[in-house]
């Protein structure tokens, strides 16, 4: 935590535990995970396995782990997943599947995210021993890059159906699933069903301080523990950490509606600016992605400035700058974000000068 | 944390945080880690690293994350690290370096866990297109399949010296370096020194619910942290776990003189017991391990039947046994183990039959 | 050899070695490679390693293999290899360094094979843990699915310098380099020059049966000889096969104009008829890639019909075909060809159905 | 060919093909063989495959890669493949299967090269997600390190059936595999039977110059072709080299029994000479293993002390020295190199100093 930062849009990773779901950690019962001697872990993992509909859940220590095994788990070396090329893994895990196990990874142009079943049958590789195998789609709900849109629950069961015809796992970065699930009204075991294996964020929007649970079949989940062994992600009295999810999702799925309430305000506010690039029916959830191209700023000049008047955002490309609303925002701060965005916008419209570009990689 | 179990002495692993830790835990300062913005996460980090004369440190969830990103960043793939046959990667890891990096494990005879100078020469690979490169050294302090053997100082530091001279790297799988440091009167940055890479677990004999901490040069952490983001052990408000790790290296180090004096108790006790194999000044930590082959029981029936009397014990081999103390034993259970094995003793030799072997595999 | 098949242009790697290249072969002196001591192998190496301008070269069973291991000793698990999105690595060597190495291969859209500086510079990842490591760039010389194209010397020259003041490493693979050294004029030595591997391909053009040279400084054949021991490249008295490859270089290089000049009456033919899309001016070397999109027929169905008029081509996508001219391609045989088209062609206009699409994948 | 040697026990790796066979492999019938289109490769691979007993055979460079592939096809990364400790992989393929794809090797203790079906047994994993998955077996036949000791067949099928009823794969290395038929009379596609995957050496005891062939199901050999061409062991017309499989099947098998006729009398000749430790009765095939160190020279010394003299010898240990016949080694070569030996010895004899040891690992 920043003091000089009044307003956090940097991410919704960056939530504090309340205090009341720090007590619950407190007092939480647990055991060697690694046991399955945690009953808070085993609470957990039994409640998300539950409310996606699969039969086994397992406790992670972050989201990135639940993509890594799901694909080791989908795939062998020389296999390819397909993805949008705005999906997590190719931007922000390190080469992901490929450096682990050899798996390929291919991109395929989405709108904001989502893609088509029509591109993915475009892109299944045909049987030739001159060619990596196609193994495994994933698709991120909500998508991050895409600006938090929701797959829609039609494009997933066409894309799935697609998949599973064609012989492919099916797999979803469940980061924000539970804001799709707020800002649409459709159950997270309907947008779970089509999948092979699913994984929600707890240390998201949901405001757990770290882990995410990663669901599927029984045996599918029997492979992912020798993953988690493996990777080290097996631990120990994990359970004071699990509680705060149990606690998460007892207590702060609904309120997610607020976020998205405050992001829709953010992005009314932003687009009214001048040089701002966004279109408000964009932002589906809690999320505001925007475009600085516009203004006297580039991206880079832009968030510092900002951070100056103690307002985070982060940067997701030359021009391109990311709002996150979450637990710790409230509405006076989207006001007050926005009269600093105004005023910095202002000030550089008069001090216009050579517009120095200093982008060096996404922010995550 | 099954109620039917008196005594647990399955391992160090299942301690719970004590009331004291639990409330430091709950109000310790937290940020997004994956940032550097945890303060906890930070702060231990630093002390571990100053404890052991690094220049940085690393929160990782689990021991076995250390020593893979440790292998990781030392060795390329077909490369070869030296070990200790009894050494935790080759048994408790899931095949460890070799899946995750296509690095080769190389097993030496060791006495108790501690191999010579020699038989690390002896190891080395000659410089040849036809063979894996010798690349690093792995010593486990104290060896767990060795009882808790601490490894000396001065093997230590003619092991690393013959290590480096043909330019090999050095890791300490330092899961219980605390008890060798306490049971030894050596200061840890002593055994550190000789280590390019060396960590301590914070979840074993010291209590603390997860983690534990990787130190090294900078640029090795600099190295470390891209597979800590690879595998998925970058965490967000981590400083939950951290704090317990801080409070435990603050108030539980010194005792663990205690688990040492009670492992000894029951080493003296057990080494009485006819048919139980063990030689308590071979018990130089908080583990114990004895060989009931001359006992009525297979390990397994030993290992039941003492459950049965609400003692716990974990199973090494077909007929190898091992207690571990820690901080939830007291000598009052040392003495009710004791009785309680005389009993099943006892009553094995009213009963003789066909001892019946059921062994399957190490228990962790 | 089909006897079928009257015309053959499936491509140049189905070239017959002649009667002259199997008498020289024959009475090739050998011995064995794995210990240096094939006298034909050693000079072949110094040969192509001279042609190149490099120190050293090492004879290996197929240009995959080259690119493999060139790919290999540049980079590491997680490191990205940049090359144009036609490249061979990417669509016929079975997902290349991604299963074997965990490398990641990053493509770009150039023009017909031939990628900008710019397009390069783009492409570059960041510094940050969150992003594999750039690591080398990979460009074909001619490309293969650019239609033959010769990758111009300054633009070479220009993405060179770009990559390696970006520290990355460059690599050619120089299948048909030699084509393009005819074409153009530019000696081999000068296209080599920019680069850190570089590998010639002698089963295709210059008409040997087996195998490729890699070409770099000593310390990269050095450690190539490692990947080629570790891949199964290592064999023994293959000098019989380097013979053929020294009568190549001797003999074949040269004529590799008259394909050209075939291949160029070819495009002319074939642009003149109907349906069939392609710009003579683009056939530079031996390839002739050419559209039926426009003809009564899928690609399927014309490189069906056309076979059984004894002519072979390559399905290249559903409606892109390919000819390559070789060693036994002469004028009469185009002439053969072109007839064969039109009737084909004419036949399928007066039986105009439905145009039935079988595609499955590209031919090699 | 060295012209210094005049008798080359090295290894029968280094066999120069008759002018008979460079005849027949001149007149070839040969073609694309990755197209299937290569007579040569394709009546080669049938004759392996009709010999061996399977359903398919498959051409390829080299024995190594036989190896890789087999071990790769049966094996994912983390997977165990259990040899004896002698085995080739573990000495001469640069790690083999464990760069490749992440697959661990378990080296048996056996005898000369021979294991037994309980030694297996021991070693098999439990079903536990800390450890690796046992998955196949691999056995040579002849074991080099072994001394060309033969598998009985009854050992085989004990160890195959061992291993079958736990679920591995089982793999015969055959690269001298000819010799142990002609040495015991047991049909070739007796000693296969039992193995999921088997190969023979070409260029080793039957004096072709390159190549190897795999054999198995249909189904393994198909997933062996991916392999084939992801490695680059996927070549053109290399019916050129099969041709000189195809002679040697014909014309060079029972001659084998000269080469162990001529082994056998080595092996007698120095088994009487001061110092040099040889059992005769051990020599069962083309292989003669013997030590030195109890005369007054290293193997190093006594290695390079015969060169001088015309006689080439391998050097696999400090004092363990090897001599291989082969297709150039006639009776009278045996006797000059016992002459050269006893010239050697004796005349070390009469120099004694002190015995320099250089040994710098093995030699192939």
């Amino acid at each position: 935590m920043d003091p000089s930062i009044t307003v956090d849009l940097y991410s919704d990773t960056i939530t504090q535990p309340t205090t009341a779901m720090r007590q619950y950690m407190c007092y939480a019962e647990v055991g060697d995970e690694q046991l399955g001697e945690d009953p808070s872990v085993n609470r957990l993992q039994a409640m998300v396995a539950d409310m996606l509909g699969k039969e086994a859940g397992l406790y992670l220590p972050s989201g990135t782990m639940c993509n890594q095994i799901a694909y080791a788990v989908h795939c062998q070396p020389g296999d390819e997943v397909i993805m949008d090329r705005t999906a997590h893994p190719l931007h922000f895990e390190g080469g992901g599947p490929t450096p682990l196990k050899g798996i390929l990874v291919r991109a395929l142009a989405g709108d904001r995210g989502v893609f088509t079943a029509d591109q993915l049958t475009e892109a299944l590789r045909p049987h030739s021993r001159y060619q990596p195998r196609s193994k495994a789609i994933s698709i991120e709900q909500t998508s991050n890059l895409g600006g938090g849109r929701c797959w829609p629950l039609a494009s997933i069961r066409e894309v799935c159906e697609r998949a599973h015809s064609a012989g492919l796992a099916t797999h979803m970065d469940g980061a924000r699933l539970l804001n799709a699930v707020v800002a649409t009204g459709v159950a997270a075991s309907d947008y779970a069903s089509s999948f092979d294996s699913v994984w929600l964020d707890l240390s998201k929007g949901l405001g757990a301080p770290v882990g995410a649970v990663l669901a599927g079949s029984r045996s599918f989940i029997q492979e992912a523990w020798r993953y988690k062994q493996l990777l080290g992600g097996a631990m120990r009295q994990s359970g004071i950490m699990a509680a705060a999810g149990i606690y998460a999702l007892e207590h702060h799925v609904e309120r997610l509606a607020e976020d998205h309430t405050h992001a829709q305000l953010l992005a009314q506010g932003l687009a009214g600016l001048p040089g701002i690039a966004l279109r408000p029916q964009d932002v589906e959830t809690n999320i505001v992605l925007f475009d600085v191209a516009e203004t006297a700023l580039s991206g880079q000049q832009f968030v510092e400035h900002l951070k100056q008047q103690g307002v985070r955002f982060s940067l997701m490309g030359p021009s391109l700058v990311r709002a996150v609303t979450h637990l710790q925002i409230a509405r006076d701060d989207i006001e007050y974000a926005l009269q600093a965005v105004e005023a910095v916008l202002d000030s550089s419209q008069k001090n216009k000068g050579s517009k120095e570009i200093l982008y060096s990689g996404f922010s995550s």
